[in-house]
């Protein structure tokens, strides 16, 4: 047959995560163990509130709701924002379907197909789905593992500024890296912003993991750029809810708020059991999140003091999300994530990682590198770790020999 | 601020239809009653068996589901295609965010930004908000009630033809216009495509809703270009599941299938507890199908008798879905619409609409006409139209005078 797709169903590249799905499977049928670091699917449950909601508060005909959300969900969301400091009014809240449509309704907002987004790679893998959804070019500025992958100085990020430029896209705390951003990165990125005539899209999902006491800074609380932020958000690392799809975009910027209600009327509505379940997952308050992050600490400590004992690693102790980027002595991560799971086992276990350069846009970027999500008790990632580090002395492309 | 939008945040038109609710919230204040036909939103009860599986399935980690969608959702869906004479195997099926997203990913998957798709007007408006977010222009044969919006000689619906035209895009039993096309019409698009190397991208989420025993055609039962179809499908009226948010998109296309599904890797999953329930809604089989379809072809009736017996009336029956689109002897359907909210009333009571212009993409064509969803007891129906008649008279911009 001749007919052929579209350019962009043919750029548009798999999950670099999911694509070791079958090789994951092989593993199992041998009857290895495989301690699963690769996805950032949280092991913790979801809270019973949720549930809940979801026997008790349906009508009888489960038809369209509003398409920038219920009421009670875009109140409960601007409580939320409320209560950490982060001025929004209800009205400025439109519900959406994940973080996900969140990042490509702001896309959308600011962008024609063709304009440029300035992003910090390694960065979120599906920002490069949602640039092709959108038909935006992603200007990636690669930052390092050897200083915690921080942002440049103004300079460096001014020369990927062309005329095409609408906005600068930051993540703090980062997936891939666990990096938190500092006050003074986002105020060089908003004076930035500022002066070049650019929007800040500022993904914040994971706001409550950091560790050590540090409170994430918000873009939000940079008073300046406020009115040109468009603040992505969603509760499934929040609390645990995944598979709910229900996320949010926030913007004081009224003319980005109608356009983006406007694109939310085009598919009508999120789901609307969903967003009852959310309402009262955003019931649940600091004592939860205290509780999380607590756990989640300890992970972390775990996973990075195993891979501190790994020779030639680079990485640094990453201060928030539940993240780890690390580079290995090893010749190809693509090539060391597949051979954990097809060659290597250690008391019939292996472990299972993310491979680097799917996080990055620049070709040849990342290689050496592999993305940790610690969604594992604190044993199992210490486990995890002995295995990592006697499969990187075995592996044939270890640089260790 | 001087920071502008995008083009297409600019573009991106409000839904026709939402934004005569401030008139409507008027209309109420002032104690009138309003019967609501200007939205496809159905008043059947969701099947129990819905709410039943959201009460008892859903695992303790609301996790992230497989990006096609549930195995079981793709077996169910499967099965029910093969109950009617489509052979669509699970691996074939792609669970979607609705129909919304089926049709979304499908204008993805053929055309780039820029590229050109072929549809019937007047057609579901929303068509236009996906056509937005993918860059792609639909192109628009304009069908008219006085044939009952059926289509065109082969020779007309060519001329739309240019190398950018990607796909043609159908929809039966049409949303607006009630219309189920023929065989013999669903062949001469098909052949068309053929011959012009196109894609089929057909919407059938109102396969049930046909009258007085007509079997509407799929397009997937036009053997020759099966391999060229992308079938776009949902359970909101099908099940009376609106808010659900689930549909699916169906192909043999393997190259098409497999595009999608990166597509949909980049949002992840549809929310599971939904698919959940769409699984169970799967099992209610042709009985459910046949009390709803008894239902409507009674609302049907009341409202063409209804409208008949208004002077000038132009529209033929229709023979499917739950709309009926009719050119009134009116000035324009715009002022129409909003007046019979904010200045018309009979008995304290009057009727919402769906003005006509915004299912064209034509500038100044469908004026006259509305759109009528008969989502109401046939009782209402009857007591909706006599207030019609009675509007059409009295209101100022008339032609009856």
């Amino acid at each position: 047959m001749s007919i052929h797709l579209s350019q962009r169903a043919i750029d548009i590249p798999p999950s670099p995560i999911r694509k070791l799905l079958p090789f994951e499977l092989e593993a199992k049928k041998r009857g290895t163990h495989v301690y699963k670091l690769n996805i950032g699917q949280p092991d913790i449950p979801t809270p019973e509130g949720f549930f809940r909601a979801l026997h008790t508060d349906l009508p009888p005909v489960l038809g369209y709701g509003p398409s920038q959300g219920l009421p009670e969900f875009q109140r409960a969301v601007a409580q939320y924002y409320q209560s950490i400091g982060i001025p929004f009014e209800p009205g400025e809240i439109m519900a959406t379907i994940g973080g996900s449509e969140a990042l490509f309704f702001a896309f959308l907002a600011v962008a024609n197909p063709g304009d440029e987004i300035i992003v910090f790679e390694p960065f979120y893998t599906n920002y490069i789905g949602f640039a092709i959804y959108a038909g935006v070019k992603l200007v990636p500025y690669t930052t390092r593992a050897e200083n915690g992958f921080h942002l440049p100085a103004r300079e460096e990020l001014e020369k990927l500024v062309t005329p095409r430029t609408r906005a600068i896209l930051v993540c703090s705390p980062n997936n891939p890296t666990g990096t938190v951003l500092t006050r003074a990165e986002l105020e060089m990125v908003g004076q930035l912003a500022l002066d070049r005539d650019l929007f800040v899209i500022s993904d914040e999902v994971y706001r409550e993991f950091a560790y050590g006491g540090e409170v994430p800074t918000s873009m939000m609380a940079i008073e300046q750029v406020r009115d040109r932020v468009i603040l992505c958000d969603s509760i499934s690392k929040r609390f645990s809810a995944c598979g709910a799809r229900i996320g949010n975009l926030a913007t004081k910027n009224a003319q980005v708020w109608q356009s983006v209600l406007r694109f939310g009327q085009a598919r009508l509505c999120p789901a609307t059991a969903e967003q009852m379940g959310a309402i009262s997952l955003y019931g649940l308050g600091q004592d939860y999140y205290e509780q999380v992050r607590q756990e989640y600490q300890a992970r972390r400590d775990a996973i990075f003091e195993g891979l501190m004992a790994i020779p030639r690693v680079v990485c640094q102790k990453p201060h928030g999300a539940f993240y780890i980027m690390a580079q290995l002595p090893i010749d190809d991560g693509d090539r060391f994530a597949q051979w954990l799971l097809t060659d290597f086992s250690s008391g019939n276990e292996t472990v299972m990682v993310a491979p680097g350069a799917g996080f990055y846009a620049t070709p040849g970027a990342g290689l050496q590198e592999i993305r940790l999500a610690y969604v594992l008790e604190s044993a199992k990632c210490r486990r995890a770790m002995e295995l990592l580090r006697e499969a990187v002395h075995v592996y044939p492309g270890s640089l260790l020999k």
